[in-house]
């Protein structure tokens, strides 16, 4: 058991109150559990809808994406890719989710929660749902269509999981403050050790990343450097 | 309240012993109560695996394809037909279920549980999850793909329905003694009122058919003619 | 792999049809896939409300607990204390399942679905709900309570398992037709192994004990006499 | 519709950076999408674990008892209890949700995961999750003990909800960034409408406690006063 790594906690150290940093300073803190024996992969929601190929700067791709998270998303895309080329090579199980265009979305359904739904209101473009290219699906991996926050809601997860003999999860995607932590929620829940490696995350606003992984650590998952889960693969037996 | 129609308790009463006669002569039995204020109509895995477009009768398909139903199916895929143009022509919301091939079917699992899953093994055909002419969904019905007997379970299902403001499930389709009758049990779970048309669910073997309408109606649901279905949705103001 | 038990098979066997037999005949027909490497014991609903201490024949017993399962439960019981005997030997965990007299039962729902509750209408004894003094939870057993026939359905059961790093189950109690099957489904659904031995499980009505074990080795466990499930305990590494 | 009221995103303005002004500042923001037409209020984990008694600051009680909240609380818990009395003055149904001792706790679990649990490990004081004076449950009411973060996770109040007709809920208590959260997250989830009345829910960091209500205005939830929630409730028809 150690505890969280500095240049993670530095991370979120910035946006805590005077009485938070009071109050973490007088308490035992978090301690890493490390990654179980059968790990898997989830990759969550690196879909094209919210950054395509665009390149520019969060706050200039916004003019035309309320979903925009662009620039905030190509390190972490990169950091996802050479941790999904380590479990491929070790033959860790990959699960990777996107959203299930034939279900409406949750901003329809705010509105409409309770009213019969008239379908050509909600349907959305399966183009949207693809991934990008450097983290494609291959043979062999999953690929699990959602219409939640959370890869387990709703979905085929769990009993993948169960039926992969799987102890543990890594989970990796967007966005850091919404599916990626609704889903190492619903990890833990369900008695998985959760590892989330903080430079393959990402979020369109500051202080909801920074907190989002400040929760997770204190709560419910190892938050580590990417290159820690990798080394820490390479000593699985 | 009423009891169950003789029509349809004569469908079970073959297959019981003398003691479970006995037993039910001397029970309360079974009421019926009724469809909600707002059904949905949940038709489940009229796919083309099981019979396709062949009309042989079950003991000669068999020798084709263990799943075959053949026969069996026919009738029931017409009264769904028609009790489909109903729910249409009503507004009355439609889900259509099949079998997800991009997850590991039950066979698989009961052989490898706990192994990993090497993918070549598992992947099925789409083709066979397609769905009968006759019953071809239409923009603005639901389409859900499963990976398990109920059409609740690892779905979307359930948070449709909450969405829709359904409060009662019409279950038909196949089998009755395997996937209509895991969905209506969690339908009744889920604190739905459940109604299953006697004449829309099929099943290869008759005493497993018989015995599940039986089951149904002791305990899950109002087991019915589907003309009383027709009639009661008529009657929905 | 093998082929159930003779045993076992001649349970169903006398309910069938001509057909199914016939059906059946010409199947390749289920096969045994055995334990998994690290299973739990899940004892389901045995509770006092179904018999108590009373030992009168079924048919007597109904005319004062429509539920009553009386002479049917006892064989089974004694069947159950003696696998228990052995999981707590060997160290096997061990679930209790029973119902939750907090929350309505199936009965009351299926009438009033969709009303808001009125609390008088549906609190239950909970001294229906204690279990039989020969099945009674000892100290480090798992003691679950629901509310729908399937111990998994909001339950923390699948949780438990999965931090349990269970792979298999073994369900046992009452009753077959309904809480066990229901169980069996949900467990093969979140694929993991199943066994229900034949003789651990009971239910008041013939016929849907005979056909509820007839399809879960059709398609969802391995059904088996209780002695092969103690004699693959004692193999287990 | 309209947008969230200045009292409220005033509690998390002065957590965000600059970008994340600058963003929202460009963005079309939450709007409020109101009651639906039959809440119901969760009062989440209001037990005496966190604070019992105890009115001391929150930096004071923490050297007795890491999980304190202490000061935090109490105004949340007067809120909630004007609220509560408005819902039972109009019939509104009332779940509160609590810890269940009879399962491994988050901490344990995240040690032990894939361990065979030892019991006396894991057994927890019921004593701790008894529910504070002040929000005391009522007969009539559903008390729902539960393993995880969320309500909704392994728990009865999926089905108990769907049984009410429920359409939305109003989600209080503690934390604002664990237990709440995670609540509301699946609410939404499960496609319910769900408002967070800010000044009823608590958190021992303030950060956590700002950033939560902030990611649920923007993605799940209506986060209002709880003065407004108890006009929209006195206003349903």
């Amino acid at each position: 058991m150690s505890a969280p790594d500095p240049r993670v906690t530095a991370l979120w150290e910035p946006f805590l109150s005077d009485r938070d940093r009071a109050h973490l300073a007088r308490s035992p803190g978090p301690t890493l559990t490390g990654l179980g024996a059968r790990p898997a992969l989830l990759l969550v929601d690196n879909y094209r809808m919210v950054f395509g190929d665009d390149r520019r700067p969060l706050l200039e791709g916004l003019a035309d994406n309320p979903l925009y998270v662009g620039s905030e998303a190509w390190p972490a895309v990169e950091a996802q890719r050479v941790l999904l080329g380590v479990a491929r090579e070790l033959g860790v199980p990959v699960v990777h989710t996107t959203g299930d265009p034939n279900m409406p979305g949750f901003d329809w359904t705010r509105r409409h929660a309770g009213q019969r739904a008239a379908p050509a209101q909600w349907r959305r473009d399966p183009d949207d749902f693809r991934f990008v290219d450097a983290l494609a699906p291959r043979e062999g991996e999953f690929v699990v269509a959602k219409a939640a926050p959370s890869a387990f809601f709703g979905t085929s997860v769990p009993a993948l999981l169960q039926m992969l003999g799987v102890d543990s999860v890594i989970v990796c995607g967007e966005s850091t403050s919404g599916c990626v932590r609704a889903t190492a929620v619903d990890a833990a829940s369900h008695r998985l050790r959760v590892t989330v490696p903080a430079d393959c995350v990402y979020d369109r606003h500051e202080a909801a990343h920074a907190i989002a992984l400040f929760d997770l650590a204190a709560k419910y998952a190892d938050v580590v450097p990417s290159a820690d889960v990798v080394a820490a693969l390479r000593k699985l037996p």
